[in-house]
């Protein structure tokens, strides 16, 4: 653990430079060596930080993924968090919302850019896969021990991500216009069958 | 209709370079008047043909767009007219079994293609719009005499699309890999409670 003796540009260890230098590190090696073989510590060595500053502004990894390759406007582990405290028989409804609310805060574009990288099959794609999918919907759906957890998650993908299609990105009318209620009362219970509901 | 005066293979009028010559200016004239602008008389006079040709090839405007425009591997009125055709509630099985077959059998590269051109925002986006949903989701509801029709049709195309994005594009297992009669299990219950379920 030889990296917080590193100094890029005489930078204050903790400021907001340092968080911009790690977002750019993370880029470089997230790009590098995939989701998985990139390491915190690899990522600060590169930024010429302590390892410790990624858990400071980041929460961890995932949360500098997050911002510096996804662009996500959200931390997913807070969000995660969020989705799992209440009752798992209106998960459904919530995940509906919280997908609506992040989504219409950002006006759609943010989601319109990670579908197009979805689409032109460029790294976000398996990024994401590694990531949204697991790091959220799965550690949701494993939080309540059910069979089958996989294919829940992605067929719970499939909803999300083609709700976001119609709603951000093709801009369908009516449903690009729907309010959050009815949008949670016609897709809610979709998702909840998704989540533990028969699906076979 | 007096399609079955031409010929298929003596050439001349009813020929294969007839068809060829329909398809190039159909996605001239689609271009520049759009689907509702555009009419089988200027195409055809655009191609220096029988306007009769557009049936005789295509089975009229909406054929003819979907090949010569979207490139769709299948004609989108006879998918509407076989969906119709049947159980009123084994529809949202049908449905789902029908997008299932034709796409899996294209390998899925014809969906990514038509969802970069959707993310992208092209041209393609409000054709799809204006084809995809009305000329085949929403022409299946109205044979069934429902209100919120047109929501109806927005949502039925979120799961679909997202069900195509996940299988296809973004190729998230297990879903991409699992069979189309768990696929029908699975999500054909969320397109029938879209088409005449309670979604309020």
């Amino acid at each position: 653990m030889t990296q917080g003796t590193a100094r890029r540009r005489g930078r204050r260890p903790g400021g907001t430079d340092t968080r911009a230098a790690l977002v750019d590190a993370a880029r470089e090696v997230f790009t590098e060596q995939g989701y998985d073989g990139a390491t915190v510590r690899s990522i600060a060595a590169r930024a010429g930080v302590d390892a410790a500053m990624v858990n400071h502004w980041f929460g961890g990894k995932e949360g500098l993924f997050a911002e510096a390759v996804l662009k996500l406007p959200f931390n997913p582990k807070d969000v995660a968090e969020r989705l799992i405290d209440g009752d798992p028989d209106e998960l459904g409804e919530r995940i509906v919302r919280t997908f609506i609310t992040i989504w219409d805060n950002t006006g759609g574009g943010v989601f319109a850019a990670l579908m197009r990288s979805i689409a032109s099959h460029d790294q976000a794609a398996h990024a994401l896969q590694d990531f949204l999918v697991k790091h959220i919907v799965e550690r949701v759906l494993r939080s309540l021990d059910l069979p089958d957890l996989e294919f829940r998650a992605t067929l719970i993908a499939t909803q999300l991500m083609g709700m976001g299609m119609v709603r951000y990105v093709a801009q369908f009318e009516p449903l690009a216009s729907t309010g959050a209620d009815a949008m949670v009362a016609a897709v809610g219970p979709t998702i909840q069958r998704y989540v533990n509901g028969d699906i076979t």
